[in-house]
């Protein structure tokens, strides 16, 4: 097997989701911080080892943090997975900028907007990476 | 690279992802459409633009709307990607449609059962995807 | 189509997906072995199924099964993308071997350091996870 890189469709497809999976590692980051300052731990070894006392409920921060993960894990993985069908399945390298770009930076706006709790910024951004994703879905399946 | 849709077992393949990337963004309106209409917000932005008062606990419905999604993400992954690989690592036409779609239409019942809350319908549905994914993993191994 | 199957940097990738797809879903058997075993329910068809009474909070072992879930729902299908761009673009065997071994063992030790409660193993387990996804991401950038 040949590397696919040179395909210009993969490799922006390759070079969004490594943006898009170091930004979900960041994301991951953040709730940890979120729990560390809040001292907003669930899990009795975890209070143990970082100090402060086990809660049963998540911090609001924490669940805030979470809250952002989850969107991500709702949205980002359909990303990953349609995308990569539609670039295997042979689209043009601009249909593939074009889609692939957009979901990118979309998903990189709505983070910043849930971040700063900025609405209606984050619902706009989460329609549009929905939207790329049902367009691509579609042209697999027409 | 030509496009892989010519071979039978990814076509197939890529035809019940995209349907099931489907099911998941309509499963997604789903969970904010019991949001909207219960005026379940948990972030205190949502409840500002759209109405109602931010809680701390999320809505009952709101909650089983969310587990409907978590079921799916706790699956439906494992099938984009152990799909890919079976088919990707040579499974034939017939073993691709075979999986594929008992995988699809497991999911898509599974939907159903869990939206009208039936049961045992939708654990049923639940070990049958189970069953498919656990199988091509498998096979994959050996 | 060829199978890929015979691409060494491939099949270690295929075969470590395997092995972690099965863990999920073995994980996945655990959270509904603690409700079983504890009756711990919130959906109201499924107190009336198995027995038991509904409630609106997880008992403390699910939520923990299910917090041992979601952390393998963050960081496991990362790994599943970002090592299949990885794989597809090129990657020599070693590379791969290297890569994807260190993920796995990584991720199994720290499924064992999870259900046991042992901190600070699952902390550095996932952290070597967390590199690992960090690692490819960046390679496949530059």
């Amino acid at each position: 097997m040949e590397g696919l890189m040179n395909n210009p469709a993969f490799h922006t497809y390759a070079v969004c989701s490594a943006i898009l999976a170091i930004k979900m590692l960041i994301t991951g980051n953040y709730t940890t911080l979120q729990r560390m300052k809040n001292k907003g731990f669930v899990n009795a070894e975890d209070a143990q080892s970082f100090g402060g006392q086990p809660s049963e409920q998540e911090h609001p921060a924490v669940a805030h943090a979470l809250r952002i993960q989850r969107n991500d894990l709702e949205n980002i993985p359909l990303f990953f997975v349609i995308g990569l069908i539609f670039v295997l399945g042979g689209a043009s390298p601009f249909a593939a900028s074009v889609y692939c770009w957009t979901f990118t930076i979309a998903r990189l706006v709505h983070w910043v907007a849930y971040l700063n709790h900025l609405q209606p910024w984050r619902a706009i951004c989460y329609f549009v990476g929905y939207l790329t994703i049902l367009g691509m879905a579609v042209q697999i399946l027409f």
